[in-house]
């Protein structure tokens, strides 16, 4: 890992500005955590790319009762992501996710060599990340709450199950529900990563 | 505000401990952000109790068309938030919120005049308020994926719209929700104030 304690690094820092502040000779060394953080948002592109990907090949088509008529009764009909506007903002969300880790692994891989642009990129990718949290997580409790009726019903309402009759429809919904609950874990543990690697820095600078 | 440039509360820090290293004398002034911090967590356990309280008190009783029979087909029918697994889900994050909301004014307060204790103090607020970001948005997401449901009904499933009937009931959800989203809203920021905070000390000490 490269570590933030070049002096030359430091000189290049902002042309025409003040030059920021040498490292204490009494401090303690940073460890350097960017590549465990590009390693995290490698695994966050993979399961956005994962879950996008399984949920919008759950289409299904099955042979049930049809209210149109059909033949006796009876007629295709196929089970879809945007059937429901839920799942829709599931996949935007996720898509959302998908394209910002690949943005800031490229930001991340940047500066690895580049200590003096490395805090500054740390504010950013710690306040970015906690909104991205924020949608990721909130589209997987959408998704998750009618995904939830379509596998149980609800008997107060009458809305009936669905996952009875289409079953790879809902093992795609669940496998694409657990990426993304994985995604949501990666989000918190990059945050808390931003936040501790600028904690460190603290007593350095 | 108060200020973290007080040398002798740095001599009180860590008894035992080395002393921790003294501010700068070329630093800027770092500004104390923890009365924004208290005033935003006030908003915050406000939030989630007025959203407890408006979707727990939203029970709605019609004279609605009866499946077990009842008097002419016709039958008394309740609505209830703990008819949705989801709406039990959202009412036990915002709880945990409001919980959480208290105890942080509490904490935010008692370093208000402790600046040694400031740092370390936003370091755990600021992983803490990802967590139950992550908690309260999910569980937005999820009571507002079910009740948008309730709301539009899903004709791909023959799922039936509660809206219509339980005028008074949806009411209470929307306003719930509404409220949970601006609580959502707060601990960004409020995250994004500890992220700021921390960001601010590097070139202090």
């Amino acid at each position: 890992m490269a570590s933030s304690t070049d002096p030359k690094s430091d000189q290049e820092y902002g042309k025409g500005a003040p030059p920021p502040p040498q490292p204490r000779p009494d401090a303690p060394a940073v460890v350097n955590y960017f590549a465990v953080d590009v390693a995290l948002r490698v695994l966050l592109f993979a399961a956005a790319v994962t879950g996008v990907v399984v949920i919008v090949t759950s289409d299904q088509t099955k042979w049930v009762p049809s209210i149109n008529g059909g033949i006796n009764g009876f007629g295709y009909r196929k089970a879809k992501f945007n059937h429901s506007p839920a799942f829709i903002y599931y996949v935007v969300a996720m898509s959302i996710a998908g394209l910002y880790a690949l943005i800031t692994i490229l930001a991340s891989i940047s500066v690895l060599f580049k200590p003096s642009f490395q805090t500054k990129l740390l504010l950013h990718l710690a306040f970015l990340d906690v909104l991205i949290l924020g949608i990721v997580a909130s589209a997987t409790g959408s998704a998750g709450g009618v995904a939830y009726v379509g596998l149980k019903g609800n008997k107060h309402v009458g809305w009936i199950k669905v996952c009875s009759t289409y079953d790879k429809f809902c093992q795609h919904l669940a496998g694409s529900l657990a990426v993304s609950l994985f995604a949501c874990v990666l989000l918190v543990f990059l945050t808390w990563l931003s936040i501790f690697s600028l904690h460190a820095r603290i007593h350095k600078y």
